[in-house]
């Protein structure tokens, strides 16, 4: 029984670990559609939330079945209730990287962003496929301490979504009311991102240390 | 057992009353101070986030008790996933109410939006209302029709929000950058309030007909 618990567990976490290298591949191609004007990866990353989202279903189902079968309590419990969290904010990044792909397909083929934000955006999507990565990682290998480093990679981002109004706010912003309500929804989407993954490393942090998560 | 698990579930439906009607409080509150620069409206929507923040981990706490207690199966077990989603919908709608409180605060004295927007505004924060009584509705008493409802309503929001894009892109629109990326902000949070009315809906839908929630 405690054997197969642990089969089923380390399946569930294999199932959160494919979950956050989907949603970081798709975040990099979307970042890609939104900077080149691809269609292509556009494309690609809307087709491909569909699978994200079936990843979710089935790693609910998983805990679900868990839960009805193996009745876990303590640590156990908590890694199950822990997977529907990660799963949650999993699922909710995949639609953040399919909202970036659609902002870059409604205008193409112009790009979406223009030339003078093109750095912060880079950077935003550099800060977030780090954050993605590190998902990724404290789910293969609990790791308290790179769970703890997205908060600095997600002060980072604040500082790249302040210093974003700082250039659409400037006196000298040639681009009209259009590109920057692109740009604040955008900036948001990253944003959102970021604040996801977060989410996620804290709930690994309790899964590890037994501290509750605090809600932002 | 099955009386006591009963009464833990009523007192877990009743906690999530209270957020839904906390929520549908704070985002009431948050329009007022929006739309009439009522700073301390906007001050008492933002101070209260930590008591709906509390009630989510208190129903958290609660559903993981009784999972470790009572080991529920079937529609009992599903009530309990039912439960965390619907808290963690209900949470990040109370956040949203913090988001459109904070933008009342940063512009005041000055509205944060213009004549010429009230209307969309006033509209909007009157759909998520209506929404918000809804989900607290079928919390106390569910029902999969007043659920369903909340589709058509979020329809409604939808064209609400491509109205709102219409004004700020419109030629004549005399307020600049800073004002549309309020606005633009103020329609996703608007918006997003009412997404996860939807989502709530869904979950209570799939308690009574055990039809799956599909994530958006």
């Amino acid at each position: 029984m405690r054997d197969e618990f642990r089969a089923d567990l380390d399946t569930v976490s294999q199932m959160l670990v494919e979950m956050a290298e989907g949603v970081r591949a798709a975040l990099r191609q979307a970042t890609r559609a939104l900077l080149t004007a691809d269609r292509q990866a556009a494309e690609s990353v809307i087709a491909g939330d569909a699978g994200i989202d079936a990843l979710y279903r089935q790693v609910e189902e998983r805990v679900c079945d868990l839960l009805a079968r193996q009745a876990p309590v303590a640590s156990d419990l908590r890694a199950m209730i822990t997977a529907l969290h990660v799963a949650a904010d999993l699922e909710r990044m995949g639609d953040l990287a399919d909202h970036v792909a659609k902002t870059a397909l409604r205008r193409h083929p112009s790009p979406a962003v223009p030339a003078e934000l093109r750095p912060v955006f880079t950077d935003m999507a550099g800060i977030a496929d780090r954050m993605a990565e590190k998902i990724a990682s404290v789910l293969a290998r609990p790791d308290a301490t790179v769970a703890a480093e997205l908060d600095s990679d997600d002060d980072a981002m604040d500082e790249l979504h302040k210093g974003l109004f700082g250039v659409l706010l400037g006196e000298d912003w040639p681009y009209g009311v259009e590109t920057a309500i692109d740009a604040t929804l955008l900036g948001r989407f990253y944003e959102r991102f970021a604040d996801h993954a977060v989410n996620s490393g804290e709930h690994v942090v309790y899964l590890i240390t037994g501290e509750p998560v605090t809600p932002a």
